[in-house]
């Protein structure tokens, strides 16, 4: 009956165009001509956000006996940053072009000497992308036509700007103008948004965004301790927004300035089997997002090579996941020792342990932290979903259907509910009444415009599982409802009883 | 059996106590001091506002046909905020003190002349509080005997800072210092925090963190239109953070720096009758906090002065809150005619219209705005449900109990579930068993530590509404349990089907 197309051909094009045309996601400010790396959800997506977010709470919290939640401020004491090391070290390398005033990430700014007969002639540039190699050496060879030279080309040698000699940087062309000179030595960028708490605007009254909601819960620590009833081994979490000032923020809604995470603190024994847990919650990961409808074939492990880590890390290691624009970290989950409570007790004084009542000895826990953001889960679950599939029509004629297969668990709207005709009373009359009572706990839509193909249409572009539809056979026989599944549009009679028993089943 | 305590009587540092003692709120950054005006929800804390959060969500979004949710970021286009008035006019008139380099909000700072014969001697200064007047009596009395004047002292006169003569603030005494001569005149404090996005430091990336959601809606407003196929009247819902830089945070979470609103904009036609719309919300709004458990007798209906409203507002009527620091503001319903969406196209150049097709003619629609904040619907929550009792104990022995009167719909923990015994392996692994079920879909909460009388008051102190203890009788009859019932603290035999048919009935 349907071709399903693989998602893996989903462009970043068509989803950004049914983001903005069933009003998932819109640019922010839009009527002012936006603003880079800032973006809102519309009516479909902030339910499909909240769904996301809410099943996650759900599953890592509520369900879960030894996690408890959070919900630390935003804007949080100087103090925090210092403690956490962010202050110093959360930034990006940053080149400026002095001519166009363009700013570039150091590591994603690629170059290479264009070498013929051995000599070095110049150099070229160009911004990371899926082929910057080709990119580099199709420069080279134009670079070598347009100043006419002779000789053999040997092939490029890629290297970011983080690795490029002092005495290189005045060669390298700016990828804003084309022309070297114009570049500047990479400089160190700190993320963090910074604003002022209070009247004053001094040093005093500096304060940072939180570029992560981690430290709320190194933070609230000793609190939830000693408030929460809680024994080791136990986790906090929380979801909430955090900012990062990109320099180049890109991929839609990948890697925006404002953006919501999920995260979670494991605290474990220090002598525990950290290497244990952690592969653990790896696991728990990557089951969830596939719980919550994500292709396991398009999640992959890459373990963070040891050493890059930080002195303090055990390990971490990131789910990745296959998005449109290539494979992206969605998901990490790091083992990060004692270190943070530690900065945290040294910096404020406070001691930050537990009381083991095996050994009578205190120590400062462990912690595994998964962390993941809700807009990345967002736009893979998008890119997952859509496809395009060759149908017939109600006549038989072959059409395309745009379908978004979301697990009912996080589709913005779980039921469709559509009187056969709407010029019949009592047909809408009763679709009306279902519709209320569905919506008492589940999102619903009503729609009674247009023919029923064309309603049933509507739904599969937004990810509606099921459609129902009241007809004469609701009215005139045993009140069942005609039931259209959206992936096999496959129809069949339900009763009332039977709807609420699935969805109470197939939503939570 | 008991003997409730009127919540009137709750002060707020039994609430503040509460809130630290079982985990509802802390204080941002506890362990560096804290940072005035922000503050962190605890693990009870976190559930609790995210049921208030919710129930608005699923009240006024999800179960009505009019309304449409949307989530716009904190940081928006500079422009917004200027199209909006509040680059010019968000301001607070604020009043140092040269010597203590304290700030204080002009018109908080209450003062008056110290008049003895009907001759000014002096003048003499307090903060406002429940008792301004009468503290600024004393105070003129002090300054007469300090002074050892004779004569007729008059009663004082009470003005704030706003309302003082530029030739009289020389002679204002400074609260912070006692002596005059240190306070400046009232100038205009832009409460927006500032912060720049991108990599440069300038006027031009100057970017502010959104005092209130509601533009947003307003932004969003022809996407939200060409994309979510409304029609007037209908509204567009979002909840979120929101900053304010607040010169004098107070009241605990009542007046904080970072807060959290929930904001309604409800369309309507220019011709529509606004009056009836704007009542018809205050009712709704104020239904709803009664639904959630607030008292109605504490509320009450404050109508802004027509004189004091902006040029461009039809009206505007906060429900009030009796407090334990006083009745204050809990939900503005405003009247805003068509005022933003004209603003913003004038400044974008973007018509914000839509078409009317009974008079084929476009328009901008009026705008009804209810706007709360769940901080402060929390502190609400919170100050009513608490109450202390004399109740008997178990043995007959009088004691006190603390309650929280919390309805089902937003109370944190919705079951507790309680075997009899810890000993008893069958007891237990049913009492396990059921808990795993309800967790599935509400909160619950598994206690086998101490007893049973002892295990229902620490439910009775965080509001859970049920009880429910698995014991012989469970194991050895009909599978029933006992349901104890926060409030009346009377016990009922239930069974399993009964159990859950009273969550869903009385938790949605």
């Amino acid at each position: 009956m349907s071709t399903p197309s693989s998602s893996a051909e989903v462009s970043m094009e068509t989803i950004v165009a049914l983001c903005k045309r069933r009003g998932f996601i819109f640019q922010s400010s839009e009527i002012y001509g936006g603003l880079n790396g800032f973006f809102d959800y519309g009516p479909l997506g902030v339910e499909l956000k909240k769904n996301i977010r809410d099943c996650w709470w759900n599953d890592m919290v509520r369900r879960r006996e030894d996690i408890v939640g959070i919900e630390s401020s935003i804007i949080m004491h100087p103090k925090v940053w210092e403690a956490s090391g962010h202050v110093a070290g959360f930034t990006d390398p940053l080149v400026d072009c002095k001519v166009s005033k363009q700013r570039f990430r150091a590591d994603q700014l690629f170059f290479s000497p264009v070498v013929i007969d051995g000599k070095t002639a110049g150099y070229v540039s160009a911004l990371e992308s899926e082929n910057t190699a080709a990119e580099l050496q199709a420069a080279a060879e134009t670079f070598k036509r347009k100043k006419a030279l002779q000789g053999a080309l040997a092939p490029v040698e890629p290297r970011d700007m983080t690795e490029a000699r002092p005495e290189e940087i005045p060669q390298i062309p700016s990828p804003a103008t084309g022309e070297p000179g114009s570049l500047t030595p990479p400089r160190a960028f700190n993320m963090m948004f910074e604003t002022y708490v209070g009247a004053l605007r001094d040093a005093s009254a500096v304060a940072y965004l939180r570029p992560e909601t981690a430290q709320g819960m190194f933070v609230d620590f000793k609190n939830v301790v000693d408030t929460g009833r809680v024994k080791l081994p136990f986790g906090i979490a929380q979801t909430g927004k955090s900012f990062r000032n990109e320099i180049t923020p890109r991929n839609f809604i990948f890697r925006s300035r404002e953006f919501e995470q999920m995260e979670m603190e494991y605290f474990i024994h220090e002598d525990a089997d950290w290497e244990k847990c952690h592969k653990e919650w790896i696991e728990w990961c990557r089951r969830w997002l596939i719980s919550i409808g994500l292709p396991e074939s398009h999640l992959s492990l890459y373990d963070h090579p040891k050493a890059k880590l930080a002195f303090y890390s055990r390990g971490t290691t990131d789910i990745m996941y296959k998005y449109p624009f290539g494979v992206q970290e969605l998901w990490g989950i790091a083992a990060r020792g004692a270190y943070d409570l530690t900065q945290h007790a040294n910096a404020s004084g406070k001691p930050q342990e537990i009381f083991d009542e095996a050994t009578r000895k205190k120590f400062v826990p462990h912690v595994i932290e998964p962390a993941v953001g809700v807009d990345r889960i967002f736009l893979a679950v998008l890119c997952s979903a859509y496809a395009e599939e060759q149908v017939a029509d109600e006549k038989g004629k072959a059409e395309t259907r745009t379908v978004l297969r979301l697990s009912p668990r996080i589709a913005p709207v779980k039921v469709a509910v559509l009187p056969l005709l709407k010029n019949k009373e009592h047909l809408v009359a009763r679709a009306q009444e279902l519709y209320k009572k569905v919506k008492r706990k589940y999102t619903a839509f009503y729609d009674e415009s247009g023919a029923i193909g064309r309603r049933y249409r509507r739904q599969d572009e937004i990810g509606t599982p099921w459609c129902v539809t009241i007809d004469f056979d609701t009215i005139e026989k045993d009140g069942t409802f005609t039931l259209r599944d959206r992936d096999t549009m496959q129809q069949k009679r339900i009763s009332e009883p039977e709807l609420f028993a699935m969805l109470d089943e197939q939503v939570w």
